[in-house]
């Protein structure tokens, strides 16, 4: 992912303002860059430049980390820590933070539009729809509504789950059929990575609870904060027969692709069995 | 404007989260709709049919929305009214008025991406870079910076203004030549948006101080918070000329356009002389 990495820093050449300068401290803190691993891995795998895949990968990072920006303020989630380090809106100020979060917004609509022409509509859609009010922000707004109350069914947690994580990568697997020329693929993708991010986000909630104790980078899990997690509504046991289903079910999906998911199969291991 | 007007609140019927009705409480308040209206009244200039634009003019008033409920949160300008009723996050929450503004902003690029596909790649990048932290974003950054410091000049408030309210009326001009074919007006119609937010900006100083006792709908005033103005710093006298000199240049510009701008220039015309 250096190549990626490269590219997105330069894109990020121009401090010239304190919400650039947080844009960049956000946006270009160490991390997974799982979105736009997937949507270059699945590229390749369908036989084009992973280059081809730079402006929209760029702009899911973007997506990705305006949404942290603003899930950390003292309004939302109000945690001082992210990714180990004092979140944005305690290195700057809320003001900055929040202005910081709407212009990496903004500047991924700006990124993915030097895509393609051709495809640059559909693209604009694909983001916009699995980041705004019905995927995205709708799973922020289930969370929010979920707070404080005692009992949060396994359903409403998928739910919470299925848009706030799985929209956005869902959004990076379907751009990748947009932009090979696979338009075929795009529902199977939209399918793929609903069911990935659940499936994350039920590993993740695995791994909060059986990791060791060393340093994680955030400043309270969500067991620790006593929010309803997969493990604590469904137990240890169901929830891992759940990734295991959940598993074949995608491995099921992903062989149906127009492509030969070699690069694809291997970031999905890598976001799965990760050790944090 | 009826005709807009109809189309946009049936782009906001689906009132099916908190979000969304929040979304929608603050789109659909009673407004000027100043940016849409450029844009329809330059495209019938143009001789093209009004609703042509209605994406992009729904796109620019989705993007003022979302900056004004924003701006109004408690770290930035912490405003309890908006618009003569309670600003979105009185309505609301914080956290609800954060959602919204971010989805406003994210479905704005979904409705653009909507128009004329031949077109959509430009219209976004117009419509982000004037949005967006070279643009709308760094007005309101600057205006951040100059706030507690006691000596504004008419540099810098003419530098926070033109970012901060002229470069989306830019965008509207801006939109309507590409919508238009006119890629050749482009440039004009950015210098003409522009001069017309310093203009409109000034404008509304000179009213702030002149204007009966009316009421307004804002809860406190520039002037009456102490903060600087174009009148404070330049004198009504000048702030007059200087209204004057703007609106000679603006029509010098004007007229090098492709176009019969006869509607365009009622719109400015309303929009300088209009008594609140």
């Amino acid at each position: 992912m250096r190549d990626f990495e490269t590219w997105l820093t330069a894109s990020m050449d121009k401090p010239d303002s304190r919400t650039r300068q947080a844009m960049s401290y956000a946006l270009l803190a160490p991390g997974k860059r799982i979105r736009p691993a997937l949507l270059l891995a699945a590229l390749e795998d369908y036989g084009c430049d992973r280059s081809l895949g730079y402006p929209a990968a760029a702009a899911l990072e973007m997506i990705h980390t305006y949404s942290l920006i603003h899930d950390d303020l003292p309004a939302m989630d109000d945690d001082d820590l992210r990714r180990g380090r004092p979140s944005t809106h305690k290195a700057f100020s809320e003001a900055t933070a929040i202005l910081a979060g709407d212009a990496l917004l903004t500047q991924a609509f700006e990124t993915i539009a030097d895509s393609d022409p051709a495809v640059v509509p559909d693209l604009v859609k694909v983001l916009a729809r699995n980041a705004g009010p019905e995927g995205m922000i709708l799973g922020q707004t289930l969370d929010l509504d979920a707070e404080g109350s005692q009992d949060i069914t396994f359903a409403q947690l998928e739910d919470i789950d299925r848009y706030k994580t799985g929209c956005l990568i869902a959004a990076a697997l379907e751009m990748a059929a947009v932009l090979a020329g696979h338009p075929e693929d795009r529902e199977t993708m939209q399918e793929i990575g609903m069911k990935l991010g659940i499936e994350f986000q039920i590993q993740d909630d695995i791994l909060d609870l059986t990791s060791t104790e060393e340093a994680m980078g955030k400043s309270l899990s969500d067991q620790e904060r006593g929010k309803a997690t997969f493990v604590s509504t469904l137990g240890l046991g169901s929830a891992r027969d759940m990734v295991k289903d959940l598993d074949r079910r995608i491995r099921l999906l992903t062989g149906s692709l127009h492509m030969d998911p070699d690069r694809l199969v291997k970031v999905f291991d890598q976001l799965l069995n990760r050790s944090r």
